[in-house]
């Protein structure tokens, strides 16, 4: 025999009324808590203008900074060897994955040396990760008592000195990433151990938290993600969703993606993801964003990762070029530290972005797709496109032997078409190909005269 | 404007209805969730006949171990400077209370050699702080994420460990003290705000924590403490106490007190405790309990503490005879060390109490309160009673420099009235007093040959 | 092929010079370093006077306060199964004993504390480790950088604060224990492998550092310890001593034990103590000392003691009145716990001593051997003497059940013989013995009324 | 009155006698204790031809690894408010430098991983600080009992493994920094106070740790540092050498520096360093080497260092070129972090330098300077000389825009003098210039095309 408490099927219908709103606020709601109604809402329009933003994995797990931000994951449930064998080697014998809260101090953390090299890299959204499926805010979550950095660790409001920051000293929106599920929430437990019939956790931790963080930081992305093989249904995302969009002080630049419970990523909610690092090759017909990281194998900071484990500025330029060309916002990810700081390898990778859009950001922000996504002819060329201005951009990413790039795609006209390199400004020289498209003939620079190093653009008036 | 969850007064009331039992489980409950009904049911009869039982207080303030089990409060909310200057002198300078979970080891706890400890106390039930104000819980409660001992410091379930050992090893009963309100738990603090208008946190934390507890550990005293200023229906004490009489595992043997919200010690409940350390030197109504401490200053450890703080044995003994005699319980508390040892000076005395108790015990255990609990004529002299074998005993503190010892309150029957003393056995002379009552001649003893050394006990027949 | 520096046989020649007195100062030295001389040094006369001193174990042992003080050899070189498991069970993978020393905080150190409870205990002297064999010292010594109380842990001058304390709020003499040998300093280890011939060691560590401690703190017991198998002239023991005799401060009043090189306890030095826990129970023709510890096990600190393992105050009683009886002194030792207490039941220890000695004192302080030690006919009672005044005493440790004592010794006068039981006062009758001796009649007192409750003495006026 | 040991003027002339060397070991020393003969020695050949090392700084400064290696001296002695804050902010109040000694875990080191990052470089020799001014020996020094990394924090033979690494994996000769004072080593602040005149450090600490260093690790570069303000006669610094080129089993290669007491610097020993960072820009008469970090600000690892502290490749190609071009070697530091990993930024930097040196090597290891350093018509272009083959290289470090680079030193030969580009390999056209010198015209080459990024060299066969 049970006590009665918060258990039975019963619950879940009888709280969820509770959690309904208590009716339009102002005029008549526009968006019903139903997947119809609010997958018509058009995404807020700075979103597709934005392209390039910067998410960061910060928590817990950058105590360890070991492996992946999946570290309590491998070592506790997986009991993957390689973890495991880390924290024999390393701690006490008692010493598991919470006890990293306190070393986690943020101790050299300064929002306003973060949102500098954020507004350096060119990006013009952050997505910081206000609590990821450890369970652990960013914030002094009233629902994550004793587990939060206000009152462990860093014993500071992160969230709010971040958007504090980005707010004041740069003109990047500010988005926050929150994991609807958590490894090891008992509760959470409990719900899956029902099948999620039990809601225990949605109704007393996940969703009375998630409104108060919407409410509280106002983030103009909300990056939901981890579903724990839950439906909908049990997150109440249409719900929450529909509090979003009518009733939240964000309901009008608010976009959010996909991830709101099994078998939503890629169908339902805002912008789509699909899947991390995804970067498809060819348009979508729905906006998307490719997230992906720096550090090829861990979101998370790993102090165990050598130069060859970053990718280089040239990959981070070509998976820009392609994704914008796609349609796609880049969403590059970084790790800071345990102790606050952003590591110098990250710092010069958010740099060099920063100086490559300097120059070639007329390609990128603003733009949309054109007709074609890349060339058909030559290689690692792809195009974006401004319709009002009827520029068409052409970014290589190898400047040819020749001196000469072979453009498959434009239909040019003579005595209109005319074609420049940006950050070098004058007029190029083109011909008709023998083949289709036009031959355009690239300045002779050295190697200090190149405009950027890894990678260039050429504008084209007047093509079709 | 704000979030729809969990707020409002309309809530209390949807949640209340979701907490009430279902309905009789066998036949008609015996018990309404009133006062009225509550407070007539009979006493459990082995709590009045057990007479002595020991309190343990232990918990994260025993890491610090330094001036009390209060040293939380008085360090965040009051700023004691001793407390803010320990802390200072001691610690990193982010350093909290909650940094002390981690070390809160128990690595030397053993319930077991516990359990063997308690058993030679000749205590008959024990009571162990399953969760003080502090909030942490000794248990794995799933409403205390990593604020609890199987998820931090000892990473044990000291309270399953403890019953385990009780109940295998002695024939003490096992109970919990369970403290309703939490000083810092951000949903209280929000409640209180409210003026408990919002009821989040018994709704969400401590109402089904209790349940759990309840079901899990099976008490048989449930030991209420900390009203947090709240009244017993922000509580739903009445409710909850309704279930453990009509419907838990212990609802025939558990037994509670007094403390169940604001107004209700020394009123509704169980028996009274009415004050720490409540010792009214006269007979009372209603069964109640005298808690106490060894430590005169604290219920914690405190490393601080020098011998002159801990209480005698003399002054021990005192405490039991005194408090038995007016009908009440001693419930005698230690604070076990952070690292799970009941230290020298506490087993000393809880075996010194044992070792009194073999020789005294029959003076103790299943009495009952005579007509008089002390001597007018003879200070330091109180009496106990068996109805059933008329049995009248006198327990004196203080051996008489005469050899004999004048008892003004029994009325002999001459040829009939035995006197005998405890540990001794033989049959002592005795004459009509010339005040009232009878003088006892005690037998000549050496220091040795004493049957214990700090408060003796006569067994009276055939007296009125 | 080796470097030539402080190697080979030669060394310890050139540097023995160096470490001779460069020749007597004032007069004639009167002490050469020869056993013959220093041995035939007769022993400062407050010593035997005292009789009972308090020795003080306390070092980094005191941090993992298990097992034994020797816990640093167990573990690293007896690698006992007991200890090894302790570290693997306890802390990180790399932890070692070393890790230990900024653990030792002493952070409730209070030295007057201390002196005060060694003045209630009734001691004269008081001897603490300045140094034990794992090499760390309590004093900032220059020859044990960062391993000493300064550097490290404490960050305080232990030995100043106690010998400032002791000399400024008591009566008691201040004498330092000094370990030889370190069971890991890494020069004694080779010094070690070179069978002894290459003497690193005492050279450049340990008796520069013996000399600067004798200077600055100026102990009257230096309590010499360790030998490390080896000879004193290794350690220049008779060069050092005529020193401490002939120049040093201390040079009138300093009292030294046997422990200088190996053969030479029990044989050369001041007193005698031939092994721990002496307590030969018969009179020795060298003045000798007692060392023996309240914990049954342990010199230093341990966590994991139960009561069982503390000698109770009757053993305590006992050890005292045996050895005085035989000549000896009694240097009783406790254990402080690593944050500088000293635990209540240590304490409760001290202060009973003291409250015997404040009434038995005058049968114990500046008194002599008597021609017997012991009783023959009664057991358990023991005889010391002040010839001056001609007073025997004769402690008895078991009050007699018949309340007469019978002693076979003491040859009394009909008509002179006085006999008093101390702390009562009144003269006590006595009549011949059938066997040899006097029958003495005991008072009838009640527990209330006993002088003491653990050993009493009478004193005999005019018996031979 | 002071005991008598190991003091006064007399005694460093007793030991000297013992430090010295017993005596030619095969036929007759070549070198004797004194400047004149130490300074005449010829250097190594290898030394010169190597030109390009890497400098470690790795100790107990690289956990708290803030603001510099002299993190202890800026806190201890200078109280820098920036150190004592940072100290006051994150650490416990009574927490001292020493107290960072466990936490150097080194965890993540990986002698073999570095090896092949030294090796990658193209580095020809490496030196670690085997100990700092701190005094925290990277191996087990027996005269640094527990400040050492075998007895404390890595708890491993740090130069041990490395040395092994290096010796079995690269080419790369193996040496050590050894700093001769101590800050805060209380004999050597005991020498200090009395000028020096004391020989307590050198004699006990010093020169018994260096003999020991060298016959163990056989470092062919021994890199002394920091006389402390102490004459080389304090030091014996001569007579260290004479044993070091005569007797010590890395006599007849090893290199030292000048680094041998107050005034030696830029005179006396092997190499001159003269200053750290010394880059003179001309030629010198005597061998040197340019120390200097990639950290601007730091030698030791810094945690709060942005991207613009570092010095950029491009800086780094033009020190080694400088350098080179003038006869000295470049020894570039870096700072590994306190659990043992070369940080990505660092490695980043090092494999830089090995794609630079793997296309112009030819133009640095075993050049000679020319009778020009530096050209004097175009900057930035920077000579070096292959006598033997008779080859003259010229590194520019600016690529002109023109495609001609005009060189101003070289006298060529019509029809003899061939130009080539190092990685290029074609002869290029040259021409004679108008003034002297000749015009070279460079090959037209993409960015992909260039054999490097950062600096060029030329090959001229046939110039005077």
């Amino acid at each position: 025999m049970g006590s009665p408490v918060l258990a039975g099927p019963a619950l879940p219908l009888l709280l969820l009324l509770v959690l309904l709103p208590p009716g339009p606020a102002r005029g008549a709601a526009r968006f019903d808590p139903t997947w119809k109604s609010l997958d018509a809402r058009p995404l807020p329009a700075w979103f597709d203008k934005a392209k390039f933003g910067i998410f960061i994995h910060w928590g817990v797990y950058s105590v360890p900074s070991f492996g992946s931000e999946w570290f309590w994951w491998y070592l506790r449930e997986k009991k993957i060897p390689k973890y495991v064998e880390f924290m024999k080697n390393n701690y006490p014998p008692d010493f598991i994955y919470e006890d990293f809260g306190p070393l986690f101090t943020a101790k050299f953390f300064d929002a306003n040396q973060w949102a500098d090299i954020l507004q350096a890299s060119g990006a013009k959204y952050v997505v910081l990760t206000s609590k990821h499926h450890e369970g652990f805010t960013l914030w002094g979550s009233e629902y994550a008592w004793n587990w939060n950095a206000v009152d462990e660790g860093p014993k500071r409001d992160i969230v709010k000195e971040l958007e504090v920051a980005v707010r004041n000293r740069t003109d990047l929106r500010f988005g926050l990433y929150y994991s609807l599920f958590e490894w090891f929430h008992p509760l959470f437990l409990e719900d899956e151990v029902s099948s999620f019939q039990k809601r225990l956790f949605p109704v007393s931790k996940m969703l009375p938290e998630l409104y108060k963080l919407v409410n509280k930081y106002q983030p103009e992305v909300l990056w939901s993600d981890g579903d724990g093989g839950a439906p909908d249904t049990y997150w109440n995302s249409t719900g929450f969703l529909a509090w979003l969009y009518n009733e939240s002080p964000v309901r009008d630049t608010v976009v959010t993606n996909d991830r709101w419970g099994a078998g939503s990523i890629c169908k339902h909610g805002g912008y789509y993801t699909c899947s991390d690092r995804y970067n498809p090759g060819h348009l979508l017909p729905h906006k998307w964003e490719n997230c992906m990281t720096i550090d090829k194998f861990s979101w998370g900071y790993r102090r165990d990762a050598g130069i060859s484990d970053y990718l280089t500025i040239e990959d981070l330029v070509k998976q820009l070029v392609e994704t914008v060309s796609c349609g796609g916002n880049l969403l590059m990810n970084i790790g800071p530290t345990h102790d606050g700081t952003i590591s110098p390898i990250f710092e010069e990778r958010l740099r060099q972005m920063g100086t490559w859009l300097k120059v070639n950001g007329q390609a990128i922000y603003k733009t949309q797709t054109w007709r074609s996504q890349n060339d058909t002819v030559t290689q690692d060329v792809w195009y974006t496109f401004k319709p009002k201005s009827k520029l068409v951009y052409a970014m290589f990413l190898t400047w040819p032997t020749s001196g000469q790039l072979l453009l498959g795609q434009p239909r040019a006209t003579p005595g209109a078409t005319e074609v420049k390199l940006l950050g070098h400004g004058k007029l190029l020289n083109w011909t008709f190909s023998k083949q289709n498209g036009i031959m355009v003939e690239l300045p002779h620079l050295t190697v200090h005269q190149m405009p950027c190093k890894w990678g260039w653009a050429l504008e084209l008036t007047h093509v079709a």
